[in-house]
């Protein structure tokens, strides 16, 4: 198992400064592309971390005894599993650190499976506290993208974004 | 970008005790399950590794601009970029650490999409020197199943196998 000496952070610390880019069109509602589903995505959960929505923050993740989840100590599995690894951050009250994602790229493989790589930068009072990269495996459940796999990984000090 | 103070290592220092356990069947030759194609990959991966054969070594990973992987320092992008990374570490001729990977979990999403994670564990005349865990999206080109994004990340302190 992983010496876990680093203090990485589930990688689902994401996403606050997000906006979604894409627009329905003038000509009536169209289904936006991946990246902007996948910009929306994290953007909603990055609300939901910010509001201590542990629900609201589960919900990109595919609700499967399959879904996985690498981070700091080892592999996880199951949708379970993984809210049982995030609930006692959404436990903190009102220490609510401030998390935004950088350097965003997707690449839709076809109709029904993704990837997206980023990079989370989470602050407190004005400090960066901890950055690193993650890569989300994503899959199209009833037209909705979901993350069926998520590896994370901190930087061993914390960097400047961009 | 990362501080990059962590030893990271390539996540494809892979496999090299990973022995296959598909067979063909006695009925005659069928395709291996997903699990044991990946395994056959990380094998021979391992193989050319430690035989110091680059280009063998990066047979496993799909020859497109938009194979991506994501280590110490960053997003790469493309196959050749990727080459680019490993190319020193064949470069150091008679020095050979041996690897081998553990934990290895395998999810075919389905016939074309596949998800594989393990550790890697790295060593140098008897010692650990680096371990970690590693994601790797899988996708079926022609019937063999090729890398199409890494993940891989160095434990902050190399940690026992097992």
């Amino acid at each position: 198992m992983p010496a876990g000496a680093c203090a990485w952070i589930s990688l689902a610390a994401i996403g606050c400064t997000i906006e979604a880019v894409g627009n329905a069109g003038e000509e009536g509602p169209v289904e936006p592309d991946f990246r902007t589903q996948v910009e929306q995505m994290l953007d909603a959960q990055a609300s939901s971390w910010n509001a201590g929505d542990l629900d609201g923050f589960m919900i990109a993740y595919e609700r499967s005894p399959e879904t996985s989840y690498i981070g700091a100590n080892g592999r996880l599995d199951g949708f379970e599993a993984i809210r049982g690894r995030y609930a006692p951050l959404f436990a903190r009250g009102a220490e609510r650190d401030s998390l935004r994602v950088t350097n965003l790229e997707t690449r839709e493989l076809d109709p029904r499976f993704g990837v997206a790589t980023a990079r989370y930068v989470l602050h407190r009072g004005g400090e960066t506290i901890s950055t690193g990269p993650f890569t989300l495996v994503l899959q199209r459940v009833e037209g909705t993208w979901m993350i069926v796999h998520d590896q994370s990984a901190a930087d061993p000090e914390p960097s400047s974004p961009d």
